[in-house]
């Protein structure tokens, strides 16, 4: 299996196979003065290659509008498709976001759907006509056209350019059936393990509101195309953060659902067989109804007709009007404002504010989360994640030859507050590789906790007035918002979702405020992390970057997490509007 | 943590206590005759230990008459406990079929629930008043009382007696708001990965039909008992057949639901920790009535609210009205007649012939079940359960200094047919402590041949004719009836739905009858095992013994699977009537 071609020819050949794919009219010809631009947001406007319908059309974040438009014809599919893929190409110009690039055959399928459309009068399904971007591990049946070649499976290691895949990965072909377009694949970190966005074969993915910051990862690619309108809906992964970081980062909507709620069946991995803490895939959105749709369009579709892993548990209704949550009226949340780990900065506060705020305005209690054994969790749940000592790792890499990437900082960077050693090196230890019966340890310490926390969860019960326990938590996904390259290490307020399969969503609350978010006096810091994080923040290198927060619900709670998030999102939008 | 008293001594002790919790009125006073014999079904009714009144509620088989004579009060909660006690208590004197008896605690509690129901008319749960026999792995909260004393956790190691439970497993918790009576718990073989019952502490558990043969194992105490009608509900666990094998034994109905639909938590185990196949729970009785009733009892109970890992997935009329099987009619059922790797033999053979032509009658088609990988499924999963390279059993019997039991013939007994080698072992190999990475390729491994099983089930849609796939397998739970002690080496058919997570069940069709089941010619042998059990047969040995088969269907598919052994058992039924 071996082959020891050069890696650095494999990794080029397949980046001049991305730009050869690119349509050479879509190519920006950006002023000399906008090169060094560190916001990119406003370009797709600036320029020339969209028009004012393209840019009308991608600048509808609300994904049921544009079905509904889709359906009524008012606009075709190939027309919304090429709309947004001009716009994903100038994002990829932009901001790196793009891995495989298949113009031709998105606009045949988009072709294909308007001619059922107008010859049958009926859309071929939930998504009819939607263009889906797609992170690069969702493998895509070659076709015999040449841009078939480009749906290889690579998710960030050299060893995989060149693998094509004999077919679609379960959510492909089921978004196919939607009536969906698959029309881009998005970029991933190298082992697909970091909360940044840098491989050796596409290099790196920056975030469009400040480029000299991270999108952050895994699904970084995604939360640089779908800030910059380039993708209406994006699918990614999340094992530790991997939808919520980038979302958090980018200003967007997504759901971490619960273990195999959806179809990861043929999709390619990272860690393959590791199963004490599952991936998972979601949606990732301008809109909660981006979100929303895309849940239930998989779900209705019985993924475990196709995916014997996925659970045979259809969408709910009555769990989506909250029947298990009063009505959704009068319920009470509890705000995780430090969890005892890594304090959030400044902009994170406000946002948690906010919420509560116009979560009181609306009739809702909020009270504090008092966090429970989460350093215990994070330390399980990473030290499962290396129970191999790394030797997925370097394996993946042997073949190819491509070495092990040890720091996303960029070597042209010097970060005076990079952490040498984060605290998770420090919790985990020594790097190991564990026998069969060590794992099994871990997994009996990580039932004991997941029953400690949810015991701890339910004594809420006394402290809501509702009588039921807290309804849902509201916390930070990341303790900060996105941060230079190479200083993203924090998924301490993710990963405890992972570990505890506790379904989750992340929304956009508001903007960086140099006047409102100060930088405030030095707390009793809980470790060398926490001291780090706190002297990285500057009112000036954070300045209009996106501010998100995470909702967390109980396991397989995906439909009352969706209602309860719209809940807090509309909240928000009626004390601001 | 060691401790190394005399285990023996150990052991005496505890039995002697157990002897000791025997109220002295119930002891047999049995014919010098009767000691020997084979067949002890009868003496219940023989002796004078139960009235007739007592003989009529423990022969009411029909778990929901039962309930309804409790809950109108016809029956008192203390008499139909008292009842089943006694004849529990028989049960044990002629089968050695229980560990923990605490007659007084069960009485009392019996007597709550009967002062609840005179007082407010309202019956407590949808269990109200009856009796339920568990496994001795669901660990019940210790009371101030003597026969608190006997609710340790045992699960056949010397080294858990002595160990008082703090709480009570959340099954157990369950149980008591439904209003049942826990009463009896039942015996288990050391190690509980056997498919017999002999342990250090307790001793062995025969088979009430013919005591020179097994009740099957692990949850065979249960089996024994509920044969002898010494419980109207039991419940166990089934990790690689542990529930079905007894049941088949011993001529009973059972349900092994998905992973993690029951709740397990609280309940010890063995392996603990490991987690790439789980041991499930699931109920034993004489009715499918019972099966039903219990698994919606706990799942009415939400016990995804007590116990995290549990799926929030509600009890589903519609699926068991059976809206995925075209609403129950003219369904399509594949019988397995040879798993490839041992084939069953005749009485189970004519079983299968028995529901074909049952169910054609009642207007089902049957077609012939292909096997597909049994052989490779069934290797993964035996790998994996020794993954730790039986590090996990020697370190329990270091506790107590008890040595592993390697073999579950009796020291007096010699089978010329007993394999020195099962084919198991040919299988698996040489004993080897596996790495985490090698763990996760067997995983990888399992999630592909997963995938596979359930691509060639969903291929049959071509041979039914309905449209669908085949709506159920009807397969054997193990290729002969219950054996000489030590002879039951097979879990081939029972291991594939645990390694696939297929939900199923075990229902009885007939008795082996000298007459009809022949011995057949030697047909070209699997394998050295398949030949031994081919010879193993003889008409003799085997004469009254009931014969029980297999309902296999999907993952989380509790409620269909429930709905269709109904139909098969009331086609069979009237077929016989």
């Amino acid at each position: 299996m071996v082959f020891k071609e050069n890696w650095k020819d494999i990794c080029s050949a397949k980046k001049n196979a991305q730009v050869a794919a690119i349509p050479s009219e879509w190519i920006l010809d950006l002023p000399p003065e906008s090169q060094n631009l560190d916001r990119v947001l406003d370009i797709p406007a600036q320029s020339a290659v969209l028009s004012d319908r393209e840019l009308e059309m991608t600048n509808t974040t609300d994904v049921g509008l544009l079905l509904q438009k889709l359906r009524s014809a008012e606009w075709s599919s190939v027309d919304v498709t090429k709309a947004f893929y001009k716009r994903a190409i100038i994002a990829q110009q932009l901001t790196n976001c793009l891995t495989e690039i298949f113009v031709e055959r998105a606009l045949e399928r988009a072709q294909q759907l308007d001619d059922i459309l107008r010859t049958t009068g009926q859309p071929v399904g939930p998504l009819h006509g939607l263009p889906i971007s797609l992170k690069d591990q969702f493998t895509m049946q070659g076709l015999e056209t040449v841009m078939a070649k480009a749906s290889s499976p690579a998710a960030g290691y050299v060893s995989w350019v060149g693998k094509y895949a004999d077919s679609n990965c379960v959510i492909v072909e089921i978004l196919y059936e939607c009536g969906a377009v698959p029309f881009v694949r998005t970029n991933v970190p190298q082992t697909l393990m970091w909360g940044e966005t840098y491989n050796h074969v596409f290099g790196r993915t920056t975030n469009p509101y400040n480029r000299k910051l991270t999108p952050g990862g895994s699904s970084g690619g995604e939360g640089a195309l779908l800030a910059m309108k380039g993708s209406p809906l994006g699918v990614g992964t999340d094992i530790g953060g991997s939808l919520r970081i980038p979302s958090a980062f980018c200003g967007l909507y997504t759901l971490r659902p619960s273990y195999e709620r959806l179809p990861y069946g043929g999709a390619v991995n990272a860690l393959e067989g590791q199963e004490s803490i599952s991936s998972v895939l979601g949606p990732m959105a301008n809109s909660m109804s981006g979100v929303k749709i895309f849940i239930k369009a998989i779900i209705d579709a019985k993924p475990w007709t196709r995916d014997p892993l996925v659970l045979r548990k259809p969408w709910s209704e009555g769990e989506y009007a909250l029947e298990e949550h009063g009505g959704g009226r009068g319920m009470c949340f509890a705000i995780m404002w430090d969890n005892g780990v890594v304090r959030p900065h400044p902009p994170l506060w406000r946002a948690m504010e906010m919420t509560k705020k116009a979560l009181e305005a609306a009739g809702h209690k909020v009270i504090d989360w008092e966090p429970h054994r989460h350093l215990e969790i994070y330390k399980n749940a990473e030290t499962i994640f290396v129970a191999d000592g790394g030797y997925d790792y370097r394996a993946q890499c042997a073949f190819s030859g491509e070495p092990l990437i040890e720091t996303m900082v960029p070597p042209t960077d010097a970060h005076p507050s990079h952490l040498s050693e984060p605290f998770v090196k420090t919790l985990v230890g020594k790097e190991a590789h564990l026998s069969a019966y060590d794992l099994w340890q871990l997994h009996k310490e990580k039932r004991e906790l997941r029953q400690s926390h949810h015991d701890h969860w339910q004594r809420t019960v006394s402290r809501t007035g509702t009588g039921r326990p807290v309804d849902a938590i509201i916390s930070p996904a990341v303790a900060y918002t996105a941060v230079p390259h190479g200083l993203n290490t924090d998924s301490f307020y993710t990963t405890l979702c992972n570990a505890l399969d506790y379904a989750c969503s992340v929304f956009p609350v508001t903007f960086v405020d140099s006047a409102l978010d100060r930088p405030q006096p030095p707390h009793k810091f809980h470790n060398h992390e926490d001291e780090a994080i706190f002297k990285l923040y500057s009112t000036d290198l954070f300045a209009g970057c996106p501010v998100g927060l995470q909702l967390i619900g109980r396991s397989q709670e995906e439909e009352a997490v969706i209602a309860m998030t719209e809940i807090v999102d509309n909240a928000l939008k009626g004390t601001l509007g």
